[in-house]
């Protein structure tokens, strides 16, 4: 066996150990007794050291020095298997240990000081936190030839970098100060009609979330979907596992859930199956994924066409009245609001920016810790003229930073800025979008994005799969014009 | 660390390997979409590829070699831990590929000349399969210091042979000779009232089933109740996993069906903590699970005392007069019949006194697989009087032979015959088992086998246990007055 066929079963060995646990995952969220927790955590530990293991093994560096990709997948493959083999063993073992206890304790407290919103009791962890991930991420930059900040950055989503996100996100700063006042007068001077209140019986919202994620491209033959208190989509491309939860006092969460993660789970079930179980053919990080959900849920349920489709569906199915007018006031809200996970499309970025200017500042220690609440407060009311009344509606609120995820949060708004880029391409490359959502047909555009993101697996990063299938890196003129159309006119 | 202490830590990654097998086992046959069907094997198949070479890794060996137990349970853990390394080294990789495809090959072939009742079709692979077995047993005899038979037996149970076996059955053919017609006759003799047709539907039969489970003992702190094709007790010991299925025209099957699989549970859930994840924590084979199962299922629920109980709670439930007489001619009607599967009781044994009879002699080479229907066939009708109209009813029925399982097969009668041997003993340290079953309280038996053999673990074999449990080793006189007591009288 030549070495790159034997990088190729060593990874596919590593992929199956993650694939299952990946399956624990979703069955300790969905499934599990409590009693079960304890036992999991053991077998996933387990299941995460040997993965580790394999991927940092002296043979690995042999196959890599010595492979001979035919191929620019091939090639593409082995860079993302140099690199995830590079993060494998670049930290001394002694530092990898340390931050996940540190990480793990400091997680524990969080969870007590934010029900107190009590920072203080959490800002030593939160430092130890902070120190030992500015060490690891100073090493894995050396090693990447990256800044350290990119160096965690990337490990979510590669292709982008933090001086590509700030250009960004400092200009939609500048749009959100004369965007948001306007949306808010607009919204406030229109009319609108509350939808009937509930209850939305359980059962109806299940059966007709699955209608819809079947109608958007999800094929249930390889999926589930189930229940947990926080969605998600897991699994495998072959067996994807989505949840949600349900509110019979408000249906819209769930179906919006489920159509959000719908749009992670055919991204899923399009990657390439060439490569299963090969870093080039996963999913090309977690902008790119969010990108995903995001056009669906954001860009193609929430438009005017296909709400114009769903509201005499809602109709009939709750036997309620259920105006379109209703269903856009719902659905299409713009507030500010101290916490990111309830915010609206348009402010969402905002709770970005704030946590990715600290994380930065935090990380390179021009932040301490101890300055976190008072830094959080002033950002917070410079960008949304609002302060959290407290650090539980403030600093406190994610568990990101408390174990140990510093770098990920741009990913979210990147995602929603590609969704609202992709879906102008889409539109172009499908002249009838409009009329297809009409009537409730996703086909046309995830067809398109079967073609132009989830096909390519990883072999392109973030800025390369817009240029591809956009003609330009990301640029969020394209947003913003989403934006103005749904929200300012 | 010391070498023992090496030892543990070993086999517990390799018990936290095989507990992800177990759980994506479980969810393999009551969750899996069937789109995720070949991905999963590929995952169990690196867990078991994994699991395989730490068992035969060759520090194991130095570790074994060097240890010195402290304890008698740690005398016996390393006692198990040998015999594993044992297992899983005696053989050449070339053999135990062999047979893995062997009898993958052979399976695939039986299913289709199941279905056909074609047994030539399956001949070929079948006799592929006898002769890589046997060679397999005779490498493993030799390693383990057992006849070729024993050493596959013992891999399902420990602590019988089976020159044990053979003398106990053969007594039971003689019992059967003479009880089977006096019971027919009594039987035939009764007024048997007919249970009221159905349906008995779906949700109640589930609901009474989790409520009796739960009566028995099983913890859903700690277990789930799901439904597959093949009820079956999965999971881990604080994560059990029992599955059924109903049928809306009969409570009977899927009620008996969970409580028999909640004996296996509680197994399961006592076994000792102290030695979680080491061989010598484990349950102590398939006879004494299967002991496990029977004593709750047949020895206690199918009792006059606990029927009495059950039957105003099921008229109660389904709306319908279900009598103790009725209940009684469901649950306790003797048969002969050609389905191992679907026997009673009293009839079970000869189907597997005839498999045990039968697969000795293919592993001896007594019997060839071309001759093997006609010795089915004749073998059937000397213990029941009755020759199957098929193969498909005669020696394709079962799986386990074309699947490479030899060795398997008597540890149902074993336990059977345990159960009934256990059940005497408990009743004496019980005095008031009966008013305990009439009440439906089934906590007097099971808080005895928790003493007695759940919470030994492996430290015993079979015969030990029951020494142990009862003064005496298996004697197949408490099954046949079991038997006496229930149909004869």
């Amino acid at each position: 066996m030549n070495d790159y066929a034997a990088l190729e079963q060593k990874f596919a060995r590593i992929a199956c150990l993650n694939e299952a646990a990946s399956m624990l995952s979703w069955d300790a969220a969905a499934m599990m007794p409590d009693g079960g927790a304890e036992a999991r955590g053991e077998q996933l530990a387990t299941l995460a050291g040997l993965a580790h293991e394999f991927l940092a093994a002296p043979e690995i560096a042999e196959n890599l020095a010595a492979a001979r990709p035919e191929t620019d997948w091939q090639e593409a493959n082995v860079a993302l298997m140099r690199e995830a083999h590079i993060r494998a063993t670049a930290l001394p073992r002694d530092l990898v240990e340390a931050s996940v206890r540190a990480g793990r304790a400091c997680e524990n407290i969080w969870r007590q000081a934010r029900q107190e919103s009590d920072f203080p009791a959490v800002r030593a962890a939160l430092a130890e936190v902070v120190n030992l991930t500015r060490e690891s991420a100073t090493i894995l930059g050396g090693a990447l030839g990256m800044a350290p900040y990119d160096a965690l950055m990337s490990q979510y989503q590669r292709g982008i970098t933090a001086a590509d996100a700030t250009a960004i996100f400092t200009r939609y700063e500048t749009f959100l100060k004369d965007a948001l006042p306007k949306a808010e007068a607009l919204q406030a001077a229109r009319k609108t009609a509350a939808l009937p209140p509930g209850p939305y019986p359980e059962a109806v919202q299940e059966k007709l979330a699955r209608e819809l994620a079947a109608a958007a491209g999800l094929k249930f033959s390889s999926a589930r979907l189930d229940r947990s208190a926080h969605p998600f989509c897991g699994g495998t491309p072959t067996d994807i596992r989505i949840t949600t939860r349900y509110d019979e006092s408000d249906f819209a969460s769930s179906l919006m859930g489920v159509l959000h993660e719908t749009g992670h789970a055919l991204y899923e079930q399009n990657l390439p199956a060439a490569f299963r179980r090969q870093p080039v053919g996963e999913a090309a990080g977690m902008a790119v994924h969010e990108s995903q959900s995001l056009i669906i849920e954001m860009q193609a349920v929430r438009s005017d066409a296909f709400l114009s489709h769903l509201a005499p569906i809602l109709t009939n199915r709750f036997g309620k009245g259920i105006t379109l007018g209703a269903l856009k006031s719902r659905l299409r809200h713009v507030a500010r609001s101290f916490i990111r996970v309830e915010a609206d499309e348009m402010t969402y970025p905002a709770h970005v920016l704030l946590r990715f200017r600290l994380e930065q500042a935090l990380l390179s220690g021009n932040l301490a810790v101890a300055d976190l609440p008072g830094a959080w407060n002033d950002g917070f009311h410079a960008l949304l003229g609002i302060t959290p009344p407290d650090d539980r509606q403030g600093c406190l609120q994610d568990i990101h930073w408390y174990d140990g995820a510093i770098g990920y949060f741009p990913s979210y708004t990147l995602g929603a800025m590609a969704a609202a880029q992709l879906m102008a391409a889409a539109r172009k490359a499908v002249p009838d979008m409009d009329a297809l959502l009409a009537r409730g047909d996703i086909s046309g555009l995830s067809g398109w994005l079967a073609q132009h993101v989830h096909g390519l697996g990883s072999s392109l990063g973030f800025n390369e799969i817009l240029t591809n299938a956009t003609g330009e890196a990301l640029n969020p003129a394209c947003f913003e014009a989403h934006l103005t159309a749904r929200y300012l006119s």
